[in-house]
């Protein structure tokens, strides 16, 4: 189980009617959508640019490798938490993690592990983590940032 | 990277336009999706019930954790092989494997485990997984199930 | 052109990343799911029961037709302004209407007439809405509900 | 209700189980994105070029009106047979329409008319439905097109 309290950035996500499947509880890919949701809040949040023109003309970020863990069902008309961090920067990736959490009975939904790689959109071959990036998220997630 | 030949299994899917994102490729939501098909699938050519009744009398089976290697992404309109097996049965609980290739070029798109846990809908509790279910994939996988 | 006026009601919703598609705009399916989002958010303001298991045991409403005029896309971070009213309730059916509307350029995004139908869970023959139904759209709506 | 035998074109889709909703049916959301997986097989049917590129710098085309009769609802892992066919071009607008058909009960599931506008890319103006276009589904749906 990941440990809550070191996360320093959180959003909301409601749940809405038509992630709600057949079993009465949200699809399961829909979490992988609300945390998707927490990374851009997190990005937005430290001035990180994300819109369509500067993924396609400077650095392109892959997602590589994603891993959840479904804990409890989140229901229609829940407000999720979503803790998000950046817990490691390597050479040419790095790692957000994310806890889903029910707003008011904490019940802890879903944990996420997302892996991406850092691409030259011209070749499509990793490259290395731009030092301004390094240092935004650093600032940022201080001690707690693996580098 | 998975071992394409045990898996005795596989099953097709078209890229639907809408699945396509803003980068111009599938939504890595969506990968979850085609591989949560080809166990449908898998299951319904075992002959095994899988339909609404089923999951909420007898026994309810839940995802709890999903594993997924994105290796290449598919594009609109291509048609995709769904490679899917059982690998192993435990207790309470049974592991699928899954892998994605864009069917003419042989390009491995994605690799997928994906956990099951058994339940009593009645208490939410795990439970055995049932002697026929065993049975009718053990005589499917043969040697490449782990039990 | 609907008249914004004479609409009460009105919730918010974020457009999400991964409801933008390979045009750089929100994929037009999603507006019908906001207009949806409306009009849920519609009748629980209303205090109108519409869980699970109310729609499955006492009566079912489902919707039979559906229109909506695309006027300017919406783009992703974007919130939107979702009115919602009732504006006719027939004997069997009754009728919702929807405004999309971007909440900083108030530019309108789409509108929406949604036709719904009240049936008999147990034959699926239509049923008369219900007074207390009736009541309360009326107590809210006042002069603006056809009836 | 629209009649069959006018339609030369038809595709197929099958219902995928994340396409069910908490009533045990397809999400009403879901039958306009079939209607247009079949406009966009029918268009491919054509050899009329609509990928990514071509959208973005000849000519763009919008959908700026929907309508949809829902008649009966689709089940999980049916297979829908998507009848469509363009029946009118104007000067810079043209009318798909639609017929979503269960294949073996032939059940009417729904029908459908899409209003979509010729646009200059560069201004976003409308601008008129070029020859070869006109030409292509002239040839096609005959003196059945409206023009």
């Amino acid at each position: 189980m990941m440990e809550k309290n070191i996360f320093k950035f959180c959003s909301q996500i409601g749940v809405r009617n038509y992630e709600v499947d057949w079993q009465g509880i949200v699809h399961n890919a829909n979490y992988l959508l609300y945390f998707e949701v927490g990374r851009i809040e997190y990005l937005k949040n430290l001035k990180i640019q994300i819109d369509l023109k500067s993924i396609q003309t400077n650095s392109k970020i892959v997602l590589v490798r994603n891993e959840i863990n479904h804990l409890m069902p989140a229901k229609f008309d829940e407000t999720l938490n979503i803790y998000t961090r950046i817990s490691e920067i390597r050479n040419s990736s790095f790692v957000f993690e994310g806890i889903l959490e029910e707003k008011n009975s904490k019940r802890i939904i879903a944990e996420n592990v997302a892996y991406h790689v850092w691409l030259n959109p011209k070749n499509n071959k990793s490259k290395r983590v731009s030092n301004s990036f390094r240092k935004i998220v650093k600032e940022f997630e201080k001690e707690n940032l693996k580098i």
